[in-house]
């Protein structure tokens, strides 16, 4: 514990979420220090106990685990590409939202530096971390995320997806994908109930129940899809294409746009036009034209 | 107690949902009589203890509720339009999925030929029925909802939504939309990590989790939408953007198919065209066109 307490970190960042990961360092302990580009944003942090860093190089220099939580990929290079000479052995750890070929990059450019670079994606809101429900996602250097585990695990939960720096992000990206999506459909739903006069924070509370009830129902889904066996029906195409046909036709009368309801049902029709019709309605996944399936 | 048993009750249709009602009925001690179109599904019924009916009429006489769960609107008439007289005070409980404009065309033909009517949906599959998360909305007639209340709450939660019938369906294929869309949000997010090779089952295990995490922030997303105001910011149209924008691109290079993220990502583009970047994300609902709010 006292050594894990010693572990120097840096923020680099000062947003909602690099003062909420840098908040959570100094709540346990660590001696951190902060640089943002604009002014003003370490004030709440310095009187917590943060350290201040007028250069993004003294930052740097400051402690040997260095959190960058900028806002994309490009200012993590307008940040970083203007530090002269990277202490020998300080890591990095780029809890920016990169794109997988983004980590991928920047492990390469880090790798020529001699840095020592785990990528992460963290999937909390910034009130969220260090609390329970918060998880980041890490791939890349496994000596990184073996040496600061502890001290990542501040934040949230800590998983290792591996050394390919990009694997975290396309995992941190495609739940992300999932929660966006079903925000329209929320948003869809929501339009549709507005036309009887039901509010938006109804139907959410419904819809919240409701989903939640089916979100069990995920994994039987996905190991018919590991299959690529379709051929074990719990609810055929045909049947799920009577309702989406339905709820399009309903939402036209609701005067809803079919944005997104009409991609949705197109993926089950071009199944059933392919000849599929009597097969399970999992088979819709085939329609996004997936990779074939590799081993891990 | 006794009365409520007493209540005699008739199922039309006996596929996957009505064998599963009809099976909650007669387990509860009501006495039960089962008609279908196709012979031989009613064998389990009868063994414990339904009555089986030769003839859709003679299904009608034998109940007081009669409840139906055929295909569709269409099978709804083809068998009722057959029945010649119609016993008085027998009531017509429709849990056939019918659209909103469908449940109002039957709840008309009901009333000319004096048949007191309710429309249901049921948000349950046929395992749940008689289980909790089991839910059924119903609207049409106030009178039968209160007479067979109790009787009815045997399947699941029973809901009352107003006498225009096509309330329940519309509120049912909302969530129902809300269902379908976060499923193709999940196939998009499992197609993208087959890239790296991680089964679509593990990520369903992942997304049951995140999804389940941030289902509790809808309320306030739809207590904004029902302000009209998205001038109080939580995460600004550009914010989400910039992750869209990100989540099309790695997508992109996972090989994943755009037809359900690239919707999503249209709503919110469209808002920041019209200029309100600035302005909260919840705002993309409006991408969707929804009726003026109106009361209910
Ligand atoms: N907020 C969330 O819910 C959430 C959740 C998961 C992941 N994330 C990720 O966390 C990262 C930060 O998010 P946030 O919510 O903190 O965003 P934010 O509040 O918009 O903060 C962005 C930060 O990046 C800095 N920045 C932007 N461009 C820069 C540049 N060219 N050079 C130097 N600094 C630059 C900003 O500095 P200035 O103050 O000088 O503008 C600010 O500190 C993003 O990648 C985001 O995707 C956020
Ligand atoms: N299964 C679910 O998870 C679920 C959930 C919620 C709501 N629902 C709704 O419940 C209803 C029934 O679903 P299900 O799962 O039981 O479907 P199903 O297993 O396909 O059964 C359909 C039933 O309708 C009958 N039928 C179809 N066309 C007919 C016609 N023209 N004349 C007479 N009978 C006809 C079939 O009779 P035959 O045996 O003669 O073909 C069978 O009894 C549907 O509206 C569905 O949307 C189902």
């Amino acid at each position: 514990m006292t050594v894990s307490t010693q572990t120097t970190v840096t923020v680099l960042g000062l947003g909602a979420m690099g003062r909420s990961l840098a908040a959570a360092f100094v709540a346990a302990g660590h001696p951190t220090t902060v640089w943002n580009r604009s002014p003003g944003k370490d004030a709440d942090l310095v009187a917590r106990g943060a350290t201040s860093a007028a250069t993004v190089e003294e930052a740097v220099r400051a402690s040997t685990l260095v959190v960058a939580c900028l806002f994309d990929h490009g200012s993590v290079h307008e940040v970083l590409d203007s530090v002269g000479e990277w202490p020998a052995d300080h890591a990095l750890v780029n809890l920016t939202s990169t794109e997988p070929a983004g980590a991928r990059e920047l492990a390469e450019w880090a790798a020529g530096l001699g840095i020592p670079y785990l990528d992460g994606g963290i999937m909390a809101t910034p009130a969220m971390i260090g609390r329970p429900g918060s998880a980041l996602l890490y791939s890349g250097s496994s000596a990184v995320f073996q040496t600061y585990r502890e001290t990542l695990e501040i934040l949230g939960t800590a998983e290792y997806f591996g050394s390919d720096a990009g694997r975290a992000s396309v995992v941190d990206f495609a739940l992300l994908s999932g929660m966006y999506v079903m925000f329209a459909g929320y948003y869809h739903g929501a339009a549709m109930v507005r036309d009887i006069g039901m509010s938006a924070e109804e139907f959410s509370n419904r819809a919240a129940s409701w989903l939640a009830a089916v979100l069990p129902s995920l994994p039987a889904a996905g190991a018919q899809i590991d299959t690529g066996d379709y051929s074990e029906v719990l609810q055929p195409l045909t049947f799920t294409k009577a309702a989406l046909d339905a709820i399009v036709s309903a939402s036209r009368d609701a005067g809803v746009d079919l944005d997104i309801i009409g991609p949705v049902r197109d993926l089950v029709d071009r199944q059933i036009a392919a000849g599929h019709g009597a097969q399970s309605s999992e088979r819709a996944f085939e329609s996004l034209n997936p990779r074939p399936r590799t081993a891990a």
